[in-house]
């Protein structure tokens, strides 16, 4: 019997490989306004659908010449500080072409404020030598709230401020910000035969223009659904299961005991990591150990909405769903080989492949992207995907990730990467992480 | 064996089932602006993908009392005009009220010139009563070629203008378009609580406006990649395979000979279809048989551009890869009979169905949009399903169609429908259209 993976579809927004296709996504707008945040999902995102994508901080390139730099360096005044600064976006965009011929990369993202349309016309014409598109992408906020809260974040996490005094440190940015508002330029009626997209208050508005090909359509797509207003993401998978008692996968299970007690203990556990005033929504799958372990939390008095989505039901094992591992070994000793020498990619006869649980993700992510506090009820395999997502973990590594039982995990997007704390609920339950040759009913 | 059926995943866009999810898409613009092609596309594409949607037309409301009205009747000073088009709009507004009601609609578009802000309002009361969200879809557009374009699309084919003088029919739309432009008022600040999407000239510039849910996001991303200049799509099975002589399903066969024929004929069957000076790009699937197919078109002397894409490869068959209905019929008999019952949700083991295959063509669907004019040859299956989204083909017809072997299909998008034209190669192939129950290996 052999194993045939030639079947293996392309990557969910079936972009087909042309050689042409690369885009130079540039950030456009004031400090405090989210671009690192957005610059970041955007590459996260891109990854994860397997395009090679990458961001270039001119801040980071910045910042080895001037680590700590005050205010007054941004300043308008301030000969030194320009020529430095326009040094360090020289050398993003040289280190960013250079990446793109000699790492075939398909989207970079130039992270920096780019404020005025000079340097946005030199950046247009120093990628389009190399054959490489331009789409800017503008946050235009001016929501005092979500500002400060930028800023708080920003004080807190930046490295520029790294080891200061907090307040201080708040104090300098927002004379950082007065600084760059002296010279900022919006994008306008001049700049119409570029490619642009301007997020105006988060979203809430957004104006998009000259549009060329499917890959910018599709990253345009995911900056519409985005929002940088804080809130969480809570991951947990289902309470232990019959099936995972007698070691077998897939299926359609009640839970054990053990299970129903960690259904009954969720509440509390959600209860004890949410903020006062948060509101959830609850998202499980179609199967019934997902929407048993989420019936009390659904129940209680904090009148959450719950939906069941089809998407996050667990990877399809096809043939082998109901069976241990050792009995897929003994069955289909090829399939089991070739799962463990490339466990993204495999497919189960009949079934899918971590591959295809992303791309039927797709829409999941993107309407996360849109909601604010989710907490998603699940299965191994998906969340494995999810948390993926999140937390920009490697396809070669998602599959093989630990994802015990009965832990709750909250997920808080910050600025500079995404924030994990997890919440054991102390019920015993039994390991299903198997690692990789072993056939072990538990581990 | 059992036939398990319940694996099936839900529709591409994964929308899950929320009753509240119910939208009015409410098209805004001057006549001649595409609005009832953008209409169409939407209810269209929605259908497709199995979310029930439809057109309600104030136009032809008005045309029942009013079959072949003058200019005259659309200027601002006539005042039965004025009133009889207002009752054509409590008609249709009705009309579309009571098939949220009683059909369980999910997405209505009601296509009229919606051109007055209190018109507007007013549609958003009417819906707001019955929890029905509005999305206004603002088509503007100053260039003038576009507008000529569309007069002289609508002056041949505008159910207003049956059996009319062309010229005359011309010169009285332009005056409706006059009249029409003295009460026109675009959508501005004053509705920024409104959700609305501005397109402006074909989608050069689209403004986005307060988007609210899931389904809004599908549309706006839809409508983003629509153009409505003139264009054509040709579709093209692969020329006959040795598979099909055999009446062998699936594979990767070489062409036979006189599939090879075909391949040599295309180029000139194409040359017959080809306006002068329209560039084609040439899309196939990944296999040898439409690759081979495709090979002298792409070598001829027009230079077109070629493009293969893992999504137009056929529909899996997964384990009955390679087998005759027969062989299917003999050892899968209840698989057999089930894809009989329902053959566009019928999943073959290890392989896909109908419905996944439209979940994977939505990018090429997508991709479609945003292109002008190209030639696919691809499958018996994929080309069905794609014909399926021009020609609105209900599901369970489309599995059924017969779409015969070295044949090139011309499919032309007008206002009021897809024009279609067939040239046949006259060049012999075996059938491979199999009736219900049948097990023959060519009929």
């Amino acid at each position: 019997m052999s194993v045939d993976l030639s079947h293996i579809k392309t990557n969910g927004i079936g972009v087909p490989q042309v050689e042409d296709t690369r885009i130079c996504v540039v950030m456009v707008g004031l400090p405090a306004r989210g671009k690192s945040l957005i610059a970041g999902k955007v590459v996260r995102y891109l990854a994860w659908l397997s395009i090679h994508a990458k961001t270039f901080n001119v801040g980071s390139y910045r910042r080895a010449d001037t680590p700590s730099p005050t205010a007054d360096f941004f300043s308008k005044g301030n000969k030194e500080g320009e020529k430095m600064r326009q040094a360090a976006a020289e050398a993003a965009v040289s280190d960013m072409l250079r990446w793109f011929r000699k790492d075939k990369g398909i989207v970079a993202v130039l992270d920096a404020t780019n404020s005025s349309k000079a340097r946005r016309r030199w950046v247009a014409e120093r990628c389009r030598e190399q054959d490489i598109h331009t789409i800017y992408v503008e946050s235009k906020c001016d929501n005092e709230e979500i500002i400060m809260a930028n800023i708080l974040e920003v004080k807190t996490t930046s490295p520029d401020y790294k080891g200061q005094d907090p307040e201080a440190a708040a104090l300098d940015f927002r004379n950082r910000i007065k600084n760059y508002e002296n010279v900022y330029e919006t994008i306008d009626e001049d700049e119409k035969d570029l490619t642009y997209v301007k997020l105006i208050d988060v979203g809430s508005q957004v104006i998009i223009n000259q549009i060329q090909d499917y890959l910018q359509s599709r990253v345009v797509y995911y900056l519409m659904n985005l929002h940088i207003r804080p809130r969480s993401i809570w991951l947990s998978r289902h309470g232990e299961s019959e099936f995972n008692l007698d070691g077998r996968i897939g299926g359609d299970a009640l839970l054990s005991e053990r299970g129903e007690l960690y259904a009954r203990k969720l509440p509390e556990l959600v209860a004890s990591s949410v903020k006062d005033g948060q509101k959830l929504t609850i998202w499980t799958s179609t199967l019934k150990r997902t929407i048993a372990t989420a019936r009390f939390l659904a129940a209680s008095s904090k009148g959450y909405d719950k939906l069941e989505w089809k998407a996050l039901d667990e990877l399809d094992s096809g043939v082998c769903d109901g069976l241990t591992y050792q009995e897929i070994a003994d069955q289909y000793p090829e399939d089991f080989k070739a799962r463990d020498d490339d466990k993204y990619n495999y497919r189960y006869r009949g079934g899918e492949s971590y591959r295809d649980v992303v791309i039927r993700l797709e829409p999941i992510i993107m309407e996360l992207e849109r909601s604010e506090n989710i907490i998603i009820v699940t299965h191994q395999a998906v969340l494995r995907c999810i948390y993926a997502y999140y937390m920009n973990v490697p396809q070669e590594q998602s599959p093989w990730m630990e994802v015990p039982l009965h832990t709750l995990i909250k997920l808080t997007p910050r600025a500079y990467g995404t924030e994990e704390q997890r919440f054991k609920a102390n019920i015993p339950a039994v390991s299903t992480f198997r690692s990789k040759g072993s056939t072990a009913k538990h581990q």
